[in-house]
């Protein structure tokens, strides 16, 4: 929620830190009257000190961007009122994130990077190898609502449930393409990989944990035939560096950025 | 310098935390005797509590890696000995990391990824928007050294002195290109200009602050005529996030990846 960049009408980036821009869940229409979240209103009333009629822009991942108004601003609450559309929905990348959890900074970092990279959704998957085994599930998709709200998104990425490697790999379907980050090495390099791969429209990235997939689950995982295993370089990366550096890269060739 | 991976024989990853990767400044050569630096000599004895006869890697950026054995180990201190070179040493790509200084955590994060994704320098670019213009060179360096004990690296990025703005592009050779993270949506997309600038080897990444470049900034550095404006999409990424994105981009379709 705090202060964030918009283009103006040259083109330009300039800073609006008096401007706010917010996720909800409620419909988006004209007069809509909108009550924040708890955090959302004291982030207004105590942080930002809003008064009646400053101005905030809205998005709940279905109706688009509003201009909205502030109104009915006390000690203890207030409303945010619809006023005009801002911008029409977009479709969002289908492309998914399955992670291995990892400790909770790199988790966070990983969720708030992840969604300014495009993510439609967020999997944690547990291994074999995997240490933190507890995924505070509420704490990341408070990550990816200020995410969403700072990069200009119109949706926040689904945060799902944890799932065993076996049983996410058996509920996976075919048809959409799973970008295995294999550090084995005799791997197909991720720009040629992408590039032979035009036809698909549904995909996901799989990283592993800090001590890598067993040698078992990497057999599991490419036996898979939704499974396209890629290498990312003769460095070793850490399991969060090497997730955001195949979703970059998944939408420079593939995605919106193209 | 904590437990890290190597490939084993088979050329699977497995954890040898029980082994050691260091970098240090000196020669390496058979018999070598190496004095740990303080940080590791405490990390060494204190830490990991090696005994005599206890092995680890040593690299230095010009001699290679060397498997090397722990001797004379003391309370107070040890030596490094080495015995045989295991890997001769490589070049590293090509490619600079100009960024402007950002709050302290991700300026360490930033240093961090940038080194496992195998950047060869970084250097500070003060802006008119920069916020954080005090930087730790000191601590970005030994994150850096860590990051690549830790990455398998034979070498340290380098990190440069803080410039100014004016300054570093004057001294900017125009045989290097410089990605420009171009935030104005204009330009072209980086998948595509890279893949237009097949004979250019030297490269770097500029990437901005938090506010972005004003106005003039961007006049400035786009008349440079090593300049490649780029866009990284739709979305406003954090400015750690677009600059390990174009880090990432590069390396997958021009750098060692590929």
């Amino acid at each position: 929620m705090p202060g964030h960049k918009a283009p103006n009408e040259t083109g330009e980036l300039k800073d609006i830190g008096g401007k706010l821009r917010l996720f909800t869940d409620q419909a988006l229409h004209p007069g809509a009257r909108i009550s924040p979240a708890d955090a959302q209103l004291h982030y207004l009333l105590h942080v930002m000190r809003v008064r009646n009629g400053d101005r905030a822009l809205l998005f709940n991942g279905r109706d688009g961007e509003w201009r909205c108004v502030l109104a009915d601003v006390s000690r203890r609450g207030c409303v945010v009122v619809c006023e005009i559309q801002t911008r029409t929905q977009d479709s969002v990348a289908d492309l998914w994130l399955a992670f291995a959890p990892i400790k909770k900074t790199p988790a966070e970092f990983l969720t708030q990077k992840a969604t300014e990279l495009g993510v439609a959704a967020l999997i944690p998957v547990i291994t074999e190898r995997t240490v933190a085994r507890r995924v505070n599930l509420e704490r990341l998709r408070a990550n990816a609502v200020e995410a969403a709200e700072q990069s200009e998104r119109l949706s926040v990425p689904e945060i799902r449930e944890p799932q065993m490697l076996p049983q996410f790999l058996e509920s996976w379907l075919h048809s959409r393409r799973l970008l295995f980050c294999d550090e084995a090495g005799d791997a197909m390099t991720i720009a040629d990989a992408l590039a032979n791969e035009g036809h698909h429209s549904s995909w996901g990235v799989l990283s592993g944990p800090e001590g890598g997939f067993s040698r078992a689950e990497r057999q599991l995982i490419r036996s898979h035939p939704a499974v396209l295993p890629v290498t990312l370089g003769p460095r070793i990366m850490r399991a969060d560096t090497a997730a955001l550096a195949a979703l970059a890269v998944w939408q420079a060739i593939r995605g919106d950025w193209h």
